[in-house]
């Protein structure tokens, strides 16, 4: 088969790799119906931070058809359709059992999804099946819960987002997006989104956001304070990952208020001291997105949220360089890979 | 009168100072009966960050008897005896409403109190009354609720801790300790004091410690790790404010767990990244006193906790300056000043 492979900055090839194999009686094989590319990936594809040596194989988010299961593999059965997260867990452990299976004990992250077949470990504790075989129509809607939109629906829980309530989003990317739609699924009377540029404000109101703010850093705070009684919201939901974007959630924050950030965060470092008279609530990380996945699956089958709405670029996957080069470019906000 | 002023670092002064008069009509004067030393006043009189110009008054935890109220005050009453927080309050602006108090949008800082009378601002948002005089054996008890006694309460309230669970309390000064006997009072089943010092440990373990951590830094971090299978803990509370503690307590937290900090920061920067991977809950700030103080109170007039027990030297106010010297120099855990 051919995969995805980053061979330093804004050089990605699509070139022949192994079919995976089942390496542990664990693991399962998957046909996917679906992979994408996700903004975090981005990062690498521009030379940001430490990674690993090139070529890296690249792609976290997916869904598909179970090909083989390996021996020990109880629940996930071959010809089942499964969506997975980016970070594989047991589900048993104790930290899976707290909800945090993306900091499971036993947790991988997930690497080589921008591929037509993928082997995904620990199958029985990462991946959910459906009941029955999706709609093609509904493919899109079930690979944003692998991530993008189990990311958002983090971030909206997180910052405690709760009926009745502001909530400010910070970032208008896929994941932004989807926290508006998660911000809205929960409840929140007010959803600002933090946006500049057009298309993406229109779906953010299409998603649930009542009011638009497209000022940032000092002046973007100083409008949230406008918006609620100068006091800061009661939940901001940063989904960038800069420092600039990091200080403006925590100063648009009121006093006792949440922030959560579910962006990997690059070149932040916080101030102790402003923090500490800041006096908000701080929690994030990699998304627990499995806690999530079988009440988002749910909301997709029923038709209740359309998530996929955020893939407006869709390519074959042969074409994934030209889909990388069109969100580096924010032409696209995410393209979704057709294998 | 007579009251505490600092000159420079390590230079305290108990001189004349005006008698404290209404200044507004929601002012209240005490008489106090009992008042001490913050470990937070240990900064400015060891000359660390920025301080307004000398002289400066000190003080900020203080009880007593109501001597004289403004005419808007509604609640308070002369010869009543009243707790306050360090952090004055309207009790009823919305951040107040939300349970921060110590961020209401009125607030001051009580700056005046190692001295005999104290005028308190916003004297029935800030001061809870008892119904009755109190007896002399419970003074130090109610002026422990004021502030350090509240942090450590804080402490635990912000880290989460439940019944079942297991705390580590990062510090052993009197807020670690009541942090301790907090965190005790809300069930938790194991508590891990980090201490080194004989005396304290000793309180600690009345206070409800069950293990005690003498090491520190990264060797502390793999003590807890091994006091809890590997994860680290539910809950970790940070009574310092140092860089090395802060991440000490960060990291001795399993995933999902919960930091809390509510000691002032002093040169502590947290890494982005590091704190996105550990997927911790932070809350923290200035101690919220107000919104427990009915509570404490409580507590204290049933005589179900002994906080006092952290006022380990008892001082005429006239020697404050000892006071002073003798918690700087680890000779004692907290003095309290008697006017």
């Amino acid at each position: 088969m051919q995969g995805t492979m980053l061979y330093g900055p804004r050089d990605i090839r699509f070139e022949d790799r192994p079919y995976p194999t089942i390496m542990k009686p664990t693991d399962a094989i998957l046909r996917l119906s679906a992979t994408c590319i996700c903004g975090s990936d981005l990062w690498p594809y521009r030379g940001i931070g430490n990674f690993a040596e090139p070529p890296t194989p690249m792609g976290h988010e997916y869904c598909g058809i179970v090909e083989e299961v390996g021996k020990d593999v109880k629940n996930i059965k071959p010809g089942q359709f499964v969506v997975g997260s980016f970070a594989t867990s047991d589900n048993t452990c104790a930290i899976c059992r707290d909800g945090y299976q993306s900091s499971c004990v036993q947790r991988e992250f997930m690497s080589t999804a921008q591929a037509p077949f993928l082997r995904v470990p620990m199958a029985d504790g990462t991946l959910v099946p459906t009941r029955e075989l999706p709609s093609r129509e509904l493919i899109p809607n079930l690979l944003a819960t692998s991530d993008v939109l189990g990311t958002g629906w983090f971030a909206a829980d997180a910052a405690n987002v709760k009926p009745g309530k502001t909530a400010v989003v910070v970032g208008d990317g896929a994941v932004g997006l989807l926290a508006v739609l998660s911000a809205k699924q929960m409840g929140a009377e007010r959803i600002i989104a933090m946006s500049r540029h057009e298309s993406r404000q229109r779906l953010a109101r299409e998603f649930g956001a009542t009011d638009i703010v497209a000022e940032r850093g000092e002046e973007g705070v100083a409008r949230i304070k406008d918006l609620t009684n100068g006091l800061g919201a009661n939940s901001v939901l940063e989904c960038v990952g800069t420092q600039e974007s990091m200080l403006q959630a925590i100063r648009s924050t009121r006093p006792g208020g949440f922030v959560s950030y579910v962006g990997v965060p690059h070149g932040v470092e916080l101030d102790g001291q402003a923090l500490f008279f800041a006096e908000v609530h701080l929690h994030g990380g990699p998304a627990p997105v499995r806690r999530y996945l079988p009440h988002l699956i749910d909301l997709v089958l029923k038709e209740k949220i359309n998530p996929g709405k955020v893939f407006d670029l869709r390519l074959p996957i042969s074409e994934v360089a030209e889909g990388y080069r069109a969100m580096d470019e924010r032409r696209a906000i995410k393209t979704l890979l057709q294998p």
